[in-house]
């Protein structure tokens, strides 16, 4: 298997044992952190990371992780460059694409829903950078997907159904039951966390439970796959419209925020329009009282945590919840990934 | 003596011997800057640099020493996330600090007065994320103090009463007299600089004058410690508030601009009723004339210096000035405070 | 010849074998990217880059070429300091410069005609920096010229008229016509890049026609320069006023928009009065019918490109454009810049 030059756009895309390549790397990375093995794959070397949307977690996961493969991850940010749009001269995707690739061994693109003018604009602007590239384009979230906070999601709950921390164990994940419970709160976020964890959990055998309040479906093309994925693996799929039947015998629980389909107008995300929707949603929040309907489930969350309003502090700081480990994974899997498509591994 | 893990947050909490465990430290990788001995100190990690309040010497000097140690220094400022406060939804200090000391070594921060509702908020968060960060918080400059200058300063006294650059000698700074005196200007400025001052000029036996205008006292618990600190070495502490008696004898004299104890209303830094309170006390200025009383005075600044109002060109940029040996040293000792609390060393 | 520590600010100020050995360096480079021979060259070292004006490429490209010399490069931001100016208290150019010069071994500044009052005044402050400065200053472009541009345009013509990349002949480009053209367009752009070209070519053998509607000429002290380079080698140099007739016999096209000589009033930089000129004086774009009367020549431009305006997409993405050469050249120029005057080669 030869993943040198690969994008990473979603999960989906790549083949499942290009996945659990990717896994295995990424734990024996977390279990012998600063191997002379690992240390000097992109020395050197430059990875570009550009930040449509700010985040400080994304950032400090891809900026450490080259460090720790002996490059160096550059911080930029649109607002630096001239990039021509319907209102203004400026440069084409084609020109910074091909220019960029003489550079660096490697960009990621973080683009959310606020920055695009209808669902899907992000994603598509990745492509075009996948298009004109010569090296590998890494997405670090965009509208639709987030495929390394999902391979992240994973390797944590492998690990909490395995012998701990860089020692995953996923036959054991077969058959486990997922919950993916939409979650109150004022954050109005974004589909690719909860999509791609979706995506992943369906892909790796769990059965997967979607509750949401009427109104707040996700996207019709990630639902299909992961029926797809549930259907390959002979798990269940299904959708429930109240907060509290979800939990009934769940082995991983996943609550968080996220907005409605009806989110864009007029070319613009409506922010404030959908913080108020969902305030009018109150008690969709994770608490003990429904942690204890299930089979003894752990708590996931991509982070930031809302608190109170997502899941109650005694829940994500409770002994059963994966949320910390989850969010270091983010930089083995982000180290496994630049090894594999730029690393020459 | 092993101080792998500990904060530096103020000079005052280490003990005598440590922080001479540092200074030595620091003068010896100045006086060989790219030893092998230090070099790989922070191979492959990450240091994360927190500016609430931007500072292009600070900035430099923090990303200078990570680089000189092998590591890397990463630049965040807290608009790039979403931290909760009382008016916002976001993460906790809890969630970030646990999240961010699983990527990196030690996380420097910066945030000074402009940036918090009352004296002491930002002392106080940093103490936060000290409490729940599983690696050194190292303060890059408060709202009270500024550990990493009070160390410069005093191995760049330590060199003009010792050998030279690298060549500190700190017991003939045993019994000399310092000068700590307001200075005129526009420019509202913080004591963490100059308290920080007090308390490392106490602390290794110089004798302390204070000379501020009515009004321009520093903080109380401050002064209490430097009362202390002279008590504990034999040496005398006093206040005097003329702009000329103070600079009768001293060895060394440090002018520097800053604002009253009332620069807080309503939850808010008043810069501009600070800035004009000062304008009207012209006069506070270290001058050739002045500096002529002294026995031979060092002057000494924490830099940025503003010209013509603190200090005049003559003395800034005279025979006496060791202001760019103390800036340059704000490197040096950066470097040992890393290579001590993250480096193993 | 020793480079070591001599400032780099317009490549006029360069003796013609210094540039050379730099070329030559750069070629070395290009063909060998990582070689050990320099990828410690700038070991542990930081190299400080001052961007008054952002810009993506040329950010991305010195920040690599640090990384690719083993060394740092920290990205700054003015308004991340507090600088005098008449308007506001601050810190002179003079301890800005001399504290930098202790934290680093080189530094970097780019600053455009929008941020300064007059003509002539950002390649002026470059050159009170270099006056105070222990460590070469690299212009990254300013108000006047853009050595580093200027080397990557020259490397790339010599590619195209060598045996391609990394193998330049520069005696085939003696002789040979080079057409700077002025381009239509809505970008009131810079003069530093098209007077580097005029000042390389000319010094390089080529003979210069430079075509621009009436009011468009340049920098006086350059057209100068550009005609004592051209009798120096024997070679032409005329203007002409019209779109066409340049192309007839060029080697080397060159077109971009750039503002007039009145583009400043008041002490500001007129940008959308500019733009407004420009937009009155359409059809000044190369176009393959006009390229179809050079000599087959290549086509120049230092990006980004305006297409559609200063050149039609047929000519910028066609089989003689130079462009990603000429841009991935802005790499290694940089570089075999930084290896010479930092790196003790």
């Amino acid at each position: 298997m030869d993943l040198y030059g690969r994008d990473f756009i979603v999960t989906q895309e790549w083949a499942l044992d290009e996945l659990q390549t990717l896994l295995d790397l990424a734990a024996r990375m977390k279990r012998d952190r600063f191997s002379p093995r690992w240390t000097d794959l992109l020395a050197h070397r430059t990875f570009l990371m550009f930040f449509y949307n700010p985040s400080v977690r994304t950032r400090l996961s891809f900026e450490a992780a080259a460090t720790e493969l002996g490059g160096h991850a550059q911080f930029m940010t649109p607002s630096a460059g001239r990039f021509k749009t319907q209102k203004q001269a400026g440069e084409t995707i084609e020109d910074a694409a091909r220019v960029m690739a003489r550079y660096c061994c490697g960009i990621g693109i973080r683009i959310l829903e606020d920055k695009v003018p209808y669902y899907g604009a992000g994603n598509e602007m990745l492509r075009e950078y996948a298009h004109w590239a010569d090296v590998p384009i890494i997405n670090m979230a965009d509208d639709r997907f987030h495929p390394c906070q999902g391979m992240a999601d994973l390797l944590g709950w492998a690990e909490w159904y395995g012998e701990g921390p860089g020692r995953p164990n996923y036959a054991n994940l077969r058959g486990k039951n997922f919950l993916l419970t939409w979650g109150s709160g004022a954050l109005a976020r974004s589909w690719c966390s909860v999509q791609e964890a979706l995506l992943v959990a369906s892909r790796f055998g769990l059965n997967v439970t979607i509750a949401r309040p009427e109104g707040y479906d996700l996207d019709g093309e990630v639902y299909d796959w992961t029926r797809q994925n549930c259907a390959a693996n002979g798990t269940s799929f299904r959708i429930v419209d109240d907060p509290e039947s979800g939990y009934d015998g769940a082995h991983v629980v996943y609550s968080r925020n996220w907005v409605t389909a009806a989110a864009y107008q007029d070319g613009l995300f409506q922010k404030q329009a959908e913080i108020e929707k969902a305030l009018a949603i109150p008690g969709w929040t994770t608490t003990a009282a429904r942690m204890a309907r299930t089979d003894h489930a752990i708590f996931t969350h991509p982070m930031p945590v809302d608190r109170g309003t997502e899941v109650s502090d005694e829940v994500a700081s409770g002994p059963r919840s994966a949320i910390y480990d989850v969010a270091e994974n983010r930089l083995h899997v982000q180290k496994a990934v630049m090894a594999l498509t730029m690393g020459n591994l």
